[in-house]
C-alpha cells in the first residue's frame, strides 16, 4: 500500500532522470507507453514531481475507492463500482508519476449520452495535493475532453463545501431557478 | 401529421374492438406486437383510449421533436438527437394506441451508468394529455426501470415549472445544500 506520508517526496530516481530538467516535462513515448494513448502531462510548478492526465490507464479498484474514501465518500462494492466505471462515458484519472509505481492522486467521471448532455461524478483530490490547482486543471481537462465530443451541455450536482469551487470557475449555478432532485433507492 | 385537434376522439374501431370492454385492457399479444417486448398498458380512466408504455418502440425523431417542442423546449438536429437516443440508458416512450398510427403523447430518457448513477432528461407530455396523470406515471414507470436495473439514486434537473410537480412525487430537492451547476457549450 501507498504510503501518503512519503507522497511528498521525491520521485525516484529513474524517474527523475526522465525528467527534462529545464522544463520539468516527460518524455512523450514514457507517457504514452505507461499511462496510454492520449496521456497528457498536468503542468505543475514543482519539478520534482509530476502528474499524468490518462483516460485509458486501467484503475486499481481499491485504490481508486481509498481515493473517493479520502475526499469523504462512503465505501461501495467494488463490483459495482467496476460496472459503474465501465458504463462511463469518460473516466480521468491524474496519476502521481513513478517508473515503478505510478499514484492515482485525481480521479473523475462522466455519464451521459456524450452528444447533448454529460454529467460529471466523483471528482476527487487527494487530500495531500489538494489546494495545488489541480481540481482546476482536472476540471479543465474534462471540458475539454467532452467539448471534443461535441458535448452541448455539462452538468454536475456540487456539495455545499465546493460550490464555490464551481462558481470560480464559470460554472452556471441553478441557472434559471431550476432545482436539482434526487431519488435514492432504499 | 397527426392532427391534435382530433386527439381526443375515440381511437378507432379496429382498435377500439380490442379493448376488454370491462376492464378497458388492451390484449397482451397485441401490445407485445405492436409496442415491442416488456411493453405494458398504461392505467387511464377513459376506456375510449389506450396508452402504452413501450422501451423498445421505434421513435420517429420528427414526431419526438414535435412532442419536445409542444412543451416549449428547443429544436435540435435530428441527428444529433439520434446519436443521444442511442446513447441513452433508458428511452421511454407512452404511446396513445391506434391499430394503425399509435401517436407518441409522452416521453422520457435516462442517461448514467445505470449501476450507482442515472439522469433523467427530456420528460415530456403532450399538451392535449396534461393533467391526467400521465406525468406521474412516466416517473413511476422509470424509477420502477431503474430500480430493476440495481441503480442507487436518480437524478434530474427541474424547470421552475415543475419543481413542485416532482416535490410532490417524493424528491428531494438539493439534499443537505447540494447545488447543481451547468456549463454550456458557446
Amino acid at each position: 500500500m501507498f504510503n501518503w506520508k512519503n507522497a511528498n517526496n521525491p520521485i525516484d530516481n529513474d524517474s527523475r532522470n526522465l525528467l527534462n530538467k529545464n522544463r520539468s516535462i516527460l518524455n512523450q513515448e514514457i507517457i504514452q507507453n505507461m499511462y496510454g494513448e492520449g496521456a497528457t502531462q498536468c503542468e505543475y510548478e514543482d519539478i520534482s514531481e509530476a502528474f499524468i492526465f490518462s483516460q485509458v490507464r486501467d484503475f486499481d479498484l481499491i485504490e481508486l475507492e481509498q481515493l473517493l474514501q479520502s475526499v469523504g465518500w462512503s465505501q461501495r462494492p467494488l463490483r459495482r463500482v467496476k460496472r459503474a466505471l465501465d458504463n462511463s462515458l469518460l473516466k480521468v484519472g491524474l496519476w502521481r508519476h513513478d517508473s515503478k509505481f505510478p499514484r492515482l492522486v485525481g480521479f473523475a467521471r462522466c455519464t451521459g449520452d456524450g452528444i447533448l448532455e454529460a454529467t460529471v461524478w466523483d471528482v476527487a483530490i487527494h487530500p495531500v495535493y489538494q489546494n495545488s490547482g489541480f481540481g482546476k486543471k482536472l476540471m479543465i481537462y474534462i471540458i475539454n475532453a467532452l467539448k471534443q465530443l461535441g458535448v452541448k451541455r455539462i452538468t454536475l450536482f456540487a456539495d455545499p463545501g465546493v460550490v464555490s469551487f464551481y462558481k470560480s470557475q464559470g460554472w452556471i449555478l441553478e441557472p434559471k431557478g431550476k432545482r436539482c432532485a434526487f431519488w435514492y433507492a432504499n
